[in-house]
């Protein structure tokens, strides 16, 4: 299904380099600003494309890579402003990561954008990247791609059997496959990836992420000097810390050549008591924040990700390009903890 | 996966009915004009309505229903349009038969195209549908939808995973699951049936169905009093005829609560020699036709549908709704000539 097979003229022999532009497409998003300032780390140049704004603190947190950055408004949906993007750029590498991440709110209100956005932007984005001969696109995928099997099996490898059922899952997981086609129509060089359930800085409403993080909650909260009301049950995830997800794409964009076509990209592992370990670290940093366990008569003031999930292998993106999870559980609080810390303008309403 | 769960508003008791008006989306198309036929031959009242003309022939063919048959040119790409229509006749089923039925060289030109009709059109016409209160809609999907799968199993049930490749596959997968999405938001009523590989009237190149049928070409060499070169060998395929998938959807129509989301219709039974048989059928009508295999140095001079496919079982079809198969191959070979003798003018160029 996904063993990558030679293109005609896009695999290349690409070891680490500097002065690469890379344009990320919904680069103001949760997601795609992690990636943004992964890439600034590492001296690219970024052109970073999204529909909306930057977010506040993003600047001031950016600033010290301003140079390398071009921050770039406008609508996946326009071919013409990607076609422009093009033109003004000299852009080597593309991170496809615009997108609606949509609840059933959405879905019941407005399929036809989910639609056109997930689907017909992808396409957009492509063309634009065949055209002017990208050397790599990446394209930001989901685990929600494997829809019910997520519920379904213990654990999901990249072969697993997809069953969308979502809005948001059918068209992540139809996009891939147009990937996955337009790879070998175009012979271009596209890469897919499903992440896991990320955490970490920069999730906010955007517009377009409907089904908001409960760490993300718990941090307002807590930044707010509010009391959670918590469910009684941890849900299972295989939750992957922002800053991993922008580390395993950017491998994948600067590899050689990778075997496959598909990477599980997630910690591989399901967190232990994700949300009560959070929320003792956000007491420890922030005294006025309380929790507790809702009573059996109450229900929980925070919005839980779903269903418990089966886990995603990441066997092969550790083994085609070595990745490994840097920021396990406490390792990833801490690092988000020193964010919130100096991001207090990113909550401010 | 497909078990029907009753909806709030929308499985009615509709017995046998006349005097109901059908929306037919693509009503000019190959399944869309056979639908159109046989939903007047049963005292329908039907809305045609199609981006492209009618084909030559259809106007005298259609003459004897003309009072309850409306022809409106229009994309399901407008909404307003689609809206237009639900405003101007009181529609009650909506049968969605409007889609790109694209090959290769399509897919390498016009990739948002396909995507915009086959995705973006079908979430136009259930909104539609939605806001206009119709009853009941049929999807007409492919066995396409099966993807690799056709390829893999000598068998598919409904219920065979799908591995859909090509861009035509993806989307008409992912527009089945959008059904049944929204059918769950939205407590519509939709039903979903795959074709199998339809043979008979009114297939022709209509600038959106890029695999000619085999059986198409050879009428067209036949009335041209040509000379066709046949490959050695015949694929194998579940053919239906167009009658018995106009049969099929009807009934699925006019069914009070069919008990599945979604069907195969096909003729369930690989025919046997069906290439060799149907030359046979039409030299003994067209004297002037010829036909041989080609040698081991030579080409076919006709077009084939592609790789042998496993044989869409029509158990569920037969058991919900007691659907038979009116035309097997030696009656579709027969019914079919008989479409051809009257018909020379479609095949006017």
């Amino acid at each position: 299904m996904s063993e990558a097979k030679p293109t005609g003229r896009c695999i290349i022999d690409a070891p680490y380099e500097n002065n690469v532009t890379v344009l990320v497409t919904g680069g103001a998003g949760f997601v795609g600003l992690n990636l943004v300032e992964a890439l600034l780390e590492r001296e690219r140049e970024v052109v970073l494309f999204d529909a909306g704004a930057l977010p506040r603190g993003a600047d001031r947190a950016l600033e010290p890579h301003a140079k390398r950055l071009h921050v770039e408004r406008g609508s996946v949906l326009e071919p013409g402003a990607l076609d422009a993007l093009f033109r003004r750029y000299r852009i080597r590498h593309v991170i496809h990561a615009a997108a609606v991440t949509s609840g059933p709110q959405r879905e019941t209100r407005d399929p036809a954008g989910i639609v056109e956005v997930n689907l017909r932007g992808t396409v957009n984005v492509l063309t634009a990247a065949r055209e002017h001969g990208v050397q790599r696109t990446v394209y930001i995928g989901s685990g929600a791609a494997y829809g019910e099997s997520l519920y379904r099996y213990p654990r999901l490898y990249e072969h697993t059997l997809s069953v969308p059922a979502t809005l948001y899952s059918i068209t992540k997981h139809a996009a891939e496959r147009m990937c996955m086609r337009l790879r070998a129509l175009w012979e271009i060089d596209i890469v897919c990836v499903r992440l896991g359930t990320v955490i970490g800085p920069w999730e906010r409403d955007t517009g377009v992420r409907d089904n908001f993080g409960t760490h993300s909650q718990l941090a307002a909260m807590a930044i707010a000097g509010k009391s959670a009301v918590l469910m009684t049950r941890e849900i299972q995830r295989d939750w992957i810390y922002a800053r991993d997800v922008a580390e395993g794409v950017i491998a994948l964009l600067d590899a050689a050549a990778p075997k496959h076509l598909m990477y599980n990209l997630s910690s591989g592992v399901a967190w232990e008591q994700p949300i009560a370990r959070w929320c003792e670290a956000l007491k420890a940093a922030y005294p006025a924040f309380s929790y507790r366990e809702a009573l059996a008569t109450e229900d929980a003031n925070i919005w839980y990700t779903d269903r418990d999930r089966g886990i995603m292998d990441i066997g092969r993106l550790e083994h085609d390009i070595a990745f490994r999870v840097r920021y396990p559980m406490r390792e990833a609080y801490t690092h988000y903890l020193a964010w919130l810390a100096r991001s207090r303008e990113f909550f401010a309403a």
